[in-house]
C-alpha cells in the first residue's frame, strides 16, 4: 500500500518519539504496550491525508493525529474490559496482561493524553479541534453504550444498528478527516464534506468488518473465524437474517444464537442460513450503498480530482480487502 | 457557612441547569445520579471564589467550575470501582447501583464532558484553561496510581505520601483556583500564587481528612469511624507511627495492620499506639505547617486583604472542622 506508507511512517515515528516516559511506570507502561501492538493506524493516517489534501503542514498535524490514535486505543482498552476480551491484535489485552484496575486507570490517563496532544495548536485551531474532538468522544461513548444495550435488547432495528456503528466506528474516522482539514485551514464547507465522507466510509468499513468476520479469508493473526457468530453478536448479518427469515429459518437462527458453545457446527449452520437468505450479497450491497454515499461527499470537495486520488485508493484498500 | 452559600447556590443551580438529558439514558443517568449525591462542591466553589477575587465575571466561570466538579466525580466513579467501595456519600456507588461496565463507560463520558465544559471560553482563555486542566487531570491519575502502588509497597516514605496526595487531592484544588484566576484575567504571577496556595491547602485538607477519620467526631452519614484503620490504609497517621515506633510498638502496629477484620478491638488498639506516640498532635502540627505554607502564597497575591477574607474563612471552615 505504497500511497499510505508515507503517512504510516510518520505516525509510527511519532508514536516512538512521544513514547511515554513519565512516572509512575505502572500507569504509563500499559499505554506504551497497547500503542506498541500496532494495528492499521487508519485514523491518524486519515487525518494526515486530509491535511495534505488541503496543502496543510503535516508537521503541525502530527500530534493531533497521534491524539486520535491515543483516543482510539483508550476506547479499545476500556471496551476490552467491558467485553471481557482476552486478546487484542493477537496479543493479551491490557486488563489480562496487567489487571482491570490498571486498564481502567491507564485508559483514563490515555484519554486525557489524547486531548493533550492538541496543545501545540494556536488558540483558534485548538478551539475548533477541541469542540470537534469532545463531541466525537461523547459520540463514541454513546455508540459503545448502544452496543452494550443491544446485548440484552430483544429486537434491534437496522436503523438502530447503523446509528450504533456510526458512533462506535464512523464518527472517529469522520473527526480525523475533519480535524486534518481544519488544521490545513480548509473552509467550513469542505471540512464538513470531509466529515460526511468519513462518516459514510466508516459505516461501510464496519459493515465490511461484519461481512469479513464470517465470509472473509481466515486471518493469520488474532481474530477467530466467525467470532461474531460464536459470541452471538447482533451484527448486520444477523439483523438482515432476522428481517428476511421465514418462520422456520427464524427458529433455527434463534436456536443457534441461544447457544453459548463455540462449536464448528454452530458456525456452519448459521452460515448455511445466511447463504440461503443471500445475506452475504445483501451485506455487500449495503457496503456499496454507503461507499457511494461517501463518494458523493468526496466529489463535492473543491479540490482537483488528481489530489483526491489517494482517497479513492484508500477506499479500495479498505473495502476490497479479504480479511 | 454563609460566605460560601453565594457560590454553592450558583453551583447547585448550574448542576441542575446542565443536567444531562441526552440519549442513551443508560449512559447519562448514572452521571446525573452521582452529581445528585451532593458533597461539599469545594472545587467549583474555589474556582468561583478565585474568579471573584480578581473581579472576574462569575457567569463565564460557571461552566468551567462545573467541569471541575464533573472531573472530580468522574474520578470518584472510577476510584470506587478500583477500591471496590460500596458507598459514596452514604449512598450506593455507581458500580454497585448499576454495574462495573456502566461505571467505567459513564465515567469516561463524564471525563469528556468535564473538558467540554470549557467550550464557551474565548480561544485564548480556552487554551490556557485547557493546558492547565489536561496537566492536572494527568496529575490526578498519577496520584491514584501511586495510591494503588502503596497498597503492595512495603515501605512508603513521608515524601512519597505527600507526593501522592498532592496528585490525588491537591492539584485539582490548585487547578480550580488558578482556572478561576485565569478566567478573571489575573496576571500569570497571581494565578501561579493561587495555584500554590491551593496546592498546599489541598495537602493540609487531606492530612486533616486522615486525622478526622480516626480522631474526628463520628459522622452521621456515610463514613465509618476509623475506616482507614479497618482497611489497613497507609495514611499519614500510619506512616508517622511507623517512623516513630520503637521495636515493640512496630510489632504491635504490624500485627494489627496485617489483620483484615473490622473489629472494634483492632481500632482501639491502633488508636492506643497512635496516642502513645502522640501521632494526633504530630498530624495537627503538619496540618498547621502546610496551612502556613498556603497562607504564605495567599499573602503574596496582589489584592487587598479585605478581598482575601473569604479565603481565610474558607481555610478555617476546612481545617477547623470536626468531621
Amino acid at each position: 500500500m505504497s500511497f499510505l506508507d508515507k503517512y504510516k511512517v510518520l505516525v509510527e515515528d511519532a508514536i516512538d518519539q512521544y513514547k511515554l516516559k513519565d512516572q509512575p511506570v505502572q500507569l504509563y507502561e500499559p499505554i506504551n504496550y497497547i500503542l506498541g501492538l500496532g494495528g492499521k493506524q487508519l485514523r491518524p493516517v486519515l487525518l494526515l491525508m486530509a491535511c495534505d489534501l488541503f496543502n496543510g503542514d503535516l508537521k503541525s498535524a502530527l500530534k493531533p493525529a497521534l491524539g486520535i490514535e491515543y483516543f482510539h486505543n483508550f476506547s479499545l482498552m476500556h471496551d476490552d474490559i467491558m467485553d471481557k476480551a482476552p486478546l487484542r491484535r493477537g496479543k493479551e489485552t491490557v486488563h489480562k496482561k496487567y489487571d482491570e484496575n490498571t486498564a481502567i486507570l491507564s485508559g483514563d490517563a490515555l484519554l486525557v493524553k489524547s486531548f493533550q496532544m492538541l496543545e501545540d495548536l494556536n488558540p483558534d485551531l485548538l478551539k475548533s479541534c477541541f469542540l470537534l474532538f469532545t463531541k466525537t468522544a461523547l459520540g463514541v461513548c454513546e455508540g459503545q453504550q448502544y452496543d452494550m444495550n443491544f446485548e440484552s435488547q430483544q429486537a434491534v432495528s437496522f436503523d438502530e444498528y447503523i446509528h450504533m456503528i456510526s458512533g462506535k466506528t464512523a464518527v472517529l474516522c469522520a473527526c480525523s478527516l475533519k480535524m486534518g482539514s481544519i488544521i490545513a485551514n480548509a473552509d467550513d464547507e469542505n471540512a464538513d464534506y470531509m466529515y460526511e465522507f468519513g462518516r459514510y466510509l466508516g459505516i461501510a468499513f464496519q459493515l465490511m468488518d461484519d461481512y469479513l468476520d464470517v465470509f472473509g479469508v481466515v486471518n493469520k493473526v488474532g481474530k477467530k473465524h466467525a467470532g461474531d457468530i460464536t459470541e452471538n453478536k447482533k451484527t448486520v448479518l444477523y439483523l438482515l437474517a432476522v428481517q428476511n427469515a421465514d418462520e422456520k429459518q427464524l427458529e433455527r437462527l434463534t436456536y443457534w444464537f441461544s447457544r453459548t458453545d463455540d462449536s464448528i457446527e454452530k458456525i456452519s449452520e448459521v452460515i448455511k442460513i445466511y447463504k440461503e437468505l443471500k445475506i452475504d450479497d445483501q451485506c455487500l450491497e449495503l457496503v456499496r450503498f454507503y461507499t457511494n454515499k461517501s463518494f458523493a461527499y468526496l466529489s463535492k470537495i473543491n479540490v482537483s480530482d488528481d489530489k483526491k486520488k489517494p482517497f479513492y485508493q484508500l477506499v479500495d484498500y479498505l473495502l476490497v480487502r479479504q480479511n
